[in-house]
């Protein structure tokens, strides 16, 4: 294994280079789960790599995000030695509520597919990732600028950044993963003549807002309204999160508490006595709401994972997990592609993350569309969509189609 | 039993009436397969019935419709004691299938659910019916002109009508049905405020047409492609009946058959080798496509049933199945309101009804938004919806969900 700190020296005589070079087989852009979960493998198959992030650990560790993890991604976590914090600290979810027509009724995974999620803050997942490369001598750099990618088609891509300490860098790469989510550089650096963006757009967003008070229900709760849809979700003891449908361009400030308790409870009002356990609101932000998938996945030696390759709506909770299997994927392509020094191998990776990918699109469109009120929806489709609910819920079969899409197991990714 | 032809001296001294007055139990208004299956089974009953429509019976069985029934309603026309013609004449599909992809995958019903549906075109069941009722001296006046209900809410209602030989009627009844599909008078006189209705228009429909040739494959095939939906259906032996999604406003003189065939074949063309066998194409006809519920479906002493209640896009061919269940539901209930003499039992059918046709509109909807391409489809959306057809074709639980809805077994109503 090559040094991760050998410094080139410049090539040729004459050229003076800008930037203090440097080579790893792996370089990775993007500090997410992704990003990071990529990073801790390849390191297990004794690959080394540079990890590079735009955004200071302290930034990433403050951004909320869900973090239902499969059964699968769980184990990920825990068997690669990553952390088994999840175990203690996360809930393991053994079903969720569908809420509707006035009563909750309970998809149960367990007893349907054998198989959980499990609850567990995005947040703590990077917190155990980023510590687990610290712990194993893993080369993350956080609060980089500049980012740019050096001929990634081409045999010797690099990474361009500068530091956080202001040094310009250069790191040349066998292979570049692009991890760094939907607005990031990777993204834009496949060539449009060689790629296809598919995507579609929502006439909805989510209003989300954290609340310190303790949970309302002890599993998720998708609740369908005449208002629209709302989710309540759980974080801690003391910390909850939900979620509301609103329009994309909705203005937080025209929000008071108030108002958004008066709305969450009238979508989840029904004929038992489920009401939500209301306290201080912490944090209001608006999560836009788009599908969209590249393909290929690669192209020469450049390939997207997670977010920069594909976003799901939040519905169907599969973003993160998508991005935890692109990372099981590529661990196990990027290896052999580096054993071998065949980068064809990389070939293999599209083909065989795009299925779960793909399957991930439907099971987030189906939860959108099964539950939000559409703009131009009549009476009629309110009165289908509970009919759609009533027959998932009272179907043994409905009921573990929705599992098998909820928990990972329709997927046909790996 | 009142007599049939009991003719109703004018009541009190002076006025003179235009029409000669008779009376029965139940006056059906539309001689389709809910009103006539109705009449059927309350003849079984010992309930009299008069039966009037203004097409002619020779109009009725020129008019081709699909004919899939779902096992209870084929035991149903059976049992009954109306015809046993189905199970010679009828052909029995274990499955259905879905084809995208290039190839096709079948969902087998019988190893799924065990159950099944049969191939009996309406006007078969028209005939069955029809046929009859003339065995049993049932009354049912086809060519009737200028139909009219007569206080349809009130006490004493009545139909009014010329028959085919020119003279006015007036039928007063206990009840009256309004089976005469979605653009009869029936409809109609539900009051505005008393009733709701619910309804989706779609974007497309489809280009029908009855070709004369060997059938293309044993059981239906619900083609997705990029070009849009195709659906291979059979008839007989010698000719058969497929359809492909066209605009709401396709004009059939634009299309000759050398377009069709184009257009079909291009549409089910895949990997494999399938074909279809190519005829003489003898009917072409555009079939609209909408959504549509009435609620509640009594008033007074009208109650409503099969079109005329609802209508169902044909993706799912649910629209018959449903009209023969209204019968079998109103049967009962309508038998149960004359013996007691109280009306107020009527009010029962319209929830026993409502949950098998919500769960059809659903079944409908989804079979067709999964299959058609809409106008503002993108690639995404048609990626998407092939994930979709590969998810439910792969997982026993999603099959299982598509055959319990297209053999009826989904449905709670009864």
């Amino acid at each position: 294994m090559r040094s991760l700190s050998e410094e080139l020296r410049p090539a040729g005589g004459g050229r003076a280079l800008a930037s203090a070079q440097t080579r790893t087989e792996v370089g990775i852009v993007g500090a997410g789960p992704a990003g990071l979960m990529l990073a801790h493998l390849l390191a297990n198959a004794g690959i080394e790599s540079v990890v590079i992030d735009n955004r200071t650990r302290a930034a990433i560790e403050a951004t909320h995000r869900a973090g239902i993890l499969e059964d699968r991604n769980m184990r990920l976590l825990v068997e690669s030695g990553a952390s088994d914090r999840i175990l203690r600290h996360g809930s393991k979810h053994a079903g969720i509520d569908l809420r509707f027509g006035g009563h909750s009724h309970r998809i149960d995974f367990s007893a349907l597919v054998g198989a959980a999620v499990w609850l567990y803050p995005q947040t703590e997942i990077f917190a155990d990732l980023a510590d687990a490369r610290e712990r194993n001598g893993g080369d993350v750099r956080f609060g980089v600028t500049d980012t740019r990618l050096v001929d990634p088609a081409g045999d010797r891509p690099a990474m361009s950044f500068t530091d956080s300490d202001g040094h310009a860098r250069e790191v040349r790469c066998e292979v570049i993963v692009g991890a760094d989510g939907s607005r990031g550089v990777c993204r834009s650096a496949m060539p449009t003549a060689r790629r296809t963006f598919f995507h579609r757009a929502y006439p909805f967003a989510w209003f989300g807002v954290l609340v310190a008070a303790p949970p309302s229900a002890a599993e998720l709760v998708y609740a369908h309204s005449d208002r629209g849809f709302a989710l309540i979700s759980q974080r801690t003891p003391s910390l909850q999160r939900m979620y509301f449908q609103c329009d994309p361009d909705e203005d937080v400030s025209r929000w008071p508490d108030d108002r958004i308790w008066d709305e969450l409870q009238a979508r989840v009002r029904g004929a038992d006595d489920f009401a939500l356990r209301e306290g201080p609101i912490t944090d209001k932000s608006v999560l836009p709401f788009r599908s969209f998938v590249c393909e290929p996945m690669r192209h020469g030696g450049l390939v997207l994972a997670g977010d920069a390759a594909h976003t799901v709506p939040p519905t169907g909770a599969k973003g993160l997990n998508l991005a935890l299997a692109d990372a099981r994927i590529l661990a196990d392509v990027v290896e052999r592609a580096i054993r071998t020094g065949d980068r064809e191998v990389l070939d293999e990776y599209g083909p065989r993350a795009l299925a779960g990918v793909w399957r991930a699109q439907y099971f987030s469109y189906w939860m959108t569309t099964m539950l939000h009120r559409a703009p131009d929806a009549t009476a009629f489709d309110l009165h289908r969509q509970r009919a759609e609910l009533r027959a998932v819920a009272n179907s043994a079969a409905g009921a573990t189609f929705l599992a098998e899409g909820y928990t990972g197991l329709g997927s046909s990714s790996g």
